[in-house]
């Protein structure tokens, strides 16, 4: 049988950092590759007080089918939290929960962008946004980011020139995979270029909570009085990826498309896990938690920052700063094959993610590699990044 | 602003049974329009006494992100058991764990169909997967459904007159909403026009596990020797629909391109419900579970046939004999106003589906509506089919 792939996604390729995730899993390899939170951030004893209490308490409400939109109390507790603490939602806006962040972008895309249709992102940007948007056909324009968020002239030139460009989709905080924060003053302007230009934000935020220094930076969505952005948010980084937890806020009208769309790719976000959140976000101190996140995080990024500028500084390598999320950018000097790098890494059982997968397209020069400090332990880090750095020596 | 909606999803409407769910969340209506199992099916202790054991055991892998094929203890379970119990799978196959069954009719879409192309279905069939289909603008052909299964001779015609066919969608045993299962014979003949016109088959098997009467049928998968069929199998009736679990045995080539657009659409499915499953299939008796189930439904299915027997038939609504599922199709008489009827239905508090819904032509005559039986009380079984009895007599 010749099987028939359809033109959307014909050339589409698993990720990079998916298919390297796999590779890693050998015991042996160190992974710097992943962007799994830290295990010892995860509140397994308060998931499991909940979850034992639910089951025993409401146990058909967690099991049996539910509404596509969202568990109503967890999509309530959600938006007054988001409403008080970021000034994120408005009476024009509504939330839904979803299987993750992952799937905003993928049911925005399906409810906004035809085929052939433009998204600016940022470049370089998170490759699973980026896979989403390509599997609809969608043509990607990358603007550079630099280090206070893109670069606003050729933001515009590519509003100005594009053709049929549906939204623009910014990380704003720690961005993935450059640790760039958008700052304020860009997050104002890139919000008039989207009222100039009628074109919508997707602002995607799983890090912002875990900020280790400086202050928080206002979303875009907070000055969002046109209803042009899309906030996307997630349970992944605050309370465990593995359940599957995001959400968008968003103007009614696109909200509703995309309920439609969830209704024939998943029905619902499993009720049981919502649930879950639902409580620990009510019953429990859930500041608190993101309080002793952000202290175990701030160790971490403090370790790592020291390894890195005793093992690959010496040694040409050089990095962005960051405030918090789980990565680190790292560049090699101009001129240097990063792609051989990271292969040459990967046969000393060090796994980096080359920076060339988070491009528009993978083919243009690219001489970053990402690091993620969160998954390995303190042993794996400076075992890891010891190794990058014997490697760099060696060879640049 | 103007919001554009892309011309995929611009005319695509929520499925008309998730907005009666809601409606019939109102406590005073009596709902036969929800397709939920029954709660006492749940195996509420088992889950809970896996749960609690997981989360002490290993929490960590239930909560951390995980790989997009799904849990590989989990995968393996499914395919040995379909392997050996229903003869389903070969070594050209791979199966892939996803977020419910309606996320296959999804992503096989996504990855088999352009805008334009035709899905074969049965007519009627169900909403959800119809609307996952349009939500790709695939051009949905309906074949009129016989007491045995599709009629052959207008699926010839369709194979042979359609462009572009990319499958046919079959729900084989007990079908949603008809109660149809299709014969073996119709099986087979089925098969053979899907290699004649080299067009794939979904076989949409939900329900199969509930048959209540007479013999299994083997499903059109077991003697897919050519690479034909996806098999999609589900979860949601044996174990939990709120922890949305599926899966596909289906061709690699076909599983790969799934598998990639899974990666963009959420990442994996929640991979503390995929090792719960493992451990119910694999530390309890699984196949207990399901003669208990079975147990449940025949005693459900037999109480409501009685009252179909007692209430509807003397008033001229006819119904469809099954032999496991959830669902009965009833019939008015012809010339009878079938929207008219279920909109009167709800005026006296009790809901049922218009068989409409389920046409790929909406606008269609139709003279059909749906119960279900599994969800309702008894006590809401009998007062609810009474009603519908009462409002025959007046009104036929």
């Amino acid at each position: 049988m010749d099987y028939i792939i359809s033109e959307r996604v014909k050339t589409l390729k698993p990720s990079a950092i998916r298919e390297i995730f796999k590779y890693a899993a050998d015991p042996t390899v160190v992974s710097l590759s992943a962007g799994n939170p830290a295990p010892e951030a995860f509140p397994v004893k308060e998931i499991a007080e909940i979850s034992n209490k639910l089951l025993t308490e409401d146990p058909i409400a967690a099991l049996q089918y539910s509404v596509t939109e969202g568990y109503a109390p967890l999509r309530k507790a959600v938006a007054e939290r988001m409403k008080k603490k970021y000034h994120v939602g408005t009476e024009d806006d509504d939330l839904i929960i979803t299987s993750g962040a992952q799937q905003v972008m993928d049911l925005i895309t399906k409810s906004t962008v035809n085929e052939g249709d433009t998204v600016i992102c940022e470049a370089p940007s998170f490759i699973g946004s980026l896979n989403s948007f390509r599997s609809y056909n969608a043509r990607l324009c990358g603007v550079p980011l630099e280090s206070d968020g893109m670069n606003l002239e050729a933001l515009e030139n590519a509003l100005r020139n594009e053709k049929n460009v549906r939204f623009m989709y910014i990380i704003t905080n720690f961005q993935n995979p450059s640790g760039v924060t958008t700052s304020l003053e860009k997050r104002k302007k890139i919000y008039e270029l989207a009222k100039k230009y009628s074109v919508m934000i997707i602002e995607d935020d799983p890090y912002g909570e875990l900020r280790i220094s400086g202050e928080n930076v206002p979303p875009i969505k907070s000055f969002d009085t046109d209803g042009l952005v899309c906030y996307a948010g997630s349970f992944s980084k605050v309370l465990s990826p593995g359940m599957r937890l995001g959400y968008v806020i968003a103007p009614k009208p696109i909200v509703q498309k995309m309920v439609v769309c969830k209704q024939g790719e998943d029905v619902h976000t499993n009720v049981w896990a919502q649930m879950v959140a639902h409580r620990f976000m009510t019953e429990y101190d859930f500041e608190a938690h993101l309080e002793n996140l952000r202290s175990i995080y701030r160790k971490k990024v403090n370790f790592c920052l020291e390894l890195l500028d005793k093992y690959l500084v010496p040694n040409k390598i050089t990095y962005q700063p960051i405030e918090g999320g789980l990565f680190i950018w790292c560049k090699l000097p101009q001129g240097v094959d990063m792609n051989d790098f990271c292969k040459q890494a990967v046969l000393r059982k060090v796994c980096v993610v080359p920076g060339n997968a988070f491009l528009t397209n993978e083919a243009e020069q690219c001489s970053s590699f990402r690091i993620n400090f969160s998954t390995p332990t303190d042993e794996q880090l400076e075992k890891g990044i010891k190794i990058l750095g014997e490697l760099a020596k060696e060879i640049l």
